[in-house]
């Protein structure tokens, strides 16, 4: 069963790490690139990596995100010698960066250095940024429009989202290998992650969200919310203000005719929606977690 | 005494060092920056970085370059990603490359970048960067015009140079600072380093000529040599190609028409040489060594 996965950062890897578990080089999973920004004069991509981490096993699961065994030598360094350091880059992670960046300034496209560092990795499955495109998400807000990692950490999102605007998403293409794995797909999955800054940014590129439109399999989204809640993140905040609720619903509206199903949480059901709803727990608190949800999506996704 | 002191990296580094000892902050550095790169997206400038290290004491001493303490976590992290990491970056040093990069990519001119970076390390003394144009050393080989870091870490040195070639010199200006440190200078120095990578490349700047050559106070270099031989590095094979010798006179001579006096080591005399002799022994093989010679120098500077 071949399927495509369409994820953002933590939450949506813990997703596409079970669903590689059942599916191995039978997955690719399509990351969000609208996060992406320069720290230091280095290329990150926050949700690229949290995915390549994920899927290869390389990511903390007691802190959430991150390498495991990671240390933060490099930016205490830089702190002592004055750098601003808002953004939190620790040594291994540094590693992939320097790499990436080294890479795309020798003029690789961004889904070629994804390859090359999932291979490298040893991964099977497949890892495609949205698009090779600069595509960068930005926060209408009372205090201004604010670039996303602005907004998410130097802010810590604090601010009331009043709009989102995917700078770049409406001329960009889609990524070598992205509507070539859509069209071959048995069947989507919208992972767990934030609607407004994880997905939609995938789905604001034009050609990407016709080839979804127009696939014949089945297209399955599981709710990032529990009980109306955001497990992390200001995404409960977000579906209100701008949504008017957080009930399945207002969730299965955010890929208003792109859906067949829905996997929600018991703790939001029951409940009704234009979609078929399916319950069943969704938090994922380990790998084991991870590889049930993944079951049940598999099994809604046939 | 005012002194100027023009170094490279790490010999001259250790020069420094002792002035630093003895003057504190009466004592201004101008760094070499020909051999200035960009490694993974940041920028790096060795011979600064040396300066910085050795006069606040972060020098790894025993290994000769870089910081004390240093690990290779980012480095080892981007190899097992497929990264060439050709050039040695550890974890600490990352971190001032990419407080500079951070500051330089705002717009900061590498003075006031070097001058915030010397202030949080603690420093004292100045320490300038020649200019903050761009000015790159490349070497004229049979195997082509290389960069000096490409000619110098990734083929080893192993060719033999023809020629030097200061890109951007002529048209460069000196950074703020420079002209003024020389006018209000008491004595000049040219530290141990190799004249054609390390200070012809400041004296390729012609306002920094020019002043060095009307000032009217005295000029004393010493010789990174040691019995016509490099301490480290290709500088003894490189004076024999394009000079025909390693003498004391051999030396002077790359600094024709702005030297007083040469500091030489014992296993170098006696000699001739179109300037005054002084000799002492001239490896410093600690901090003591350091501040030693830097007596001997400021006594002949005086």
């Amino acid at each position: 069963m071949k399927v495509v996965c369409l994820s953002g950062g933590v939450g949506g890897a813990k997703l596409a790490r079970g669903l590689y578990d059942l599916l191995g080089a039978d997955l690719t999973v399509v990351g969000n690139v609208g996060d992406d920004l320069e720290v230091f004069g280095l290329y990150v991509s926050p949700d690229l990596d949290s995915i390549l981490y994920a899927l290869a096993g390389l990511n903390d699961e007691e802190r959430g995100w991150g390498r495991a065994g990671e240390t933060w030598r490099a930016l205490e360094s830089a702190k002592a010698l004055g750098a601003d350091a808002w953004f939190q880059l620790g040594d291994l992670d540094l590693g992939l960066h320097l790499t990436r960046t080294d890479a795309l300034r020798r003029g690789e496209p961004l889904s070629a250095v994804t390859r090359a560092l999932a291979d490298a990795a040893g991964l099977t499955a497949t890892l495609l940024p949205a698009t090779d495109d600069r595509l960068r998400t930005h926060v209408v807000t009372r205090a201004g429009t604010l670039a996303f990692q602005d907004w998410f950490v130097a802010r810590q999102h604090r601010d009331e989202v009043d709009e989102l605007r995917y700078e770049g998403a409406g001329d960009a293409t889609a990524a070598p290998g992205v509507l070539e794995a859509i069209e071959a797909a048995d069947a989507l999955v919208f992972a767990p992650s934030n609607p407004f800054v994880s997905l939609l940014p995938i789905l604001a590129v034009p050609a990407i969200r016709d080839a979804i439109a127009a696939r014949e399999v089945r297209c399955v989204a599981v709710s990032p919310l529990i009980g109306g809640r955001s497990v992390k993140g200001p995404l409960d905040r977000m579906l209100t203000r701008m949504a008017g609720g957080t009930t399945p619903a207002h969730v299965a509206e955010c890929y208003e005719g792109l859906l067949d199903a829905l996997v929600v949480d018991h703790a939001d059901a029951p409940a009704d929606a234009a979609v078929q709803l399916v319950v069943t727990a969704t938090l994922m608190e380990d790998r084991k977690g991870s590889r049930r949800l993944a079951e049940t999506v598999l099994e809604v996704a046939a």
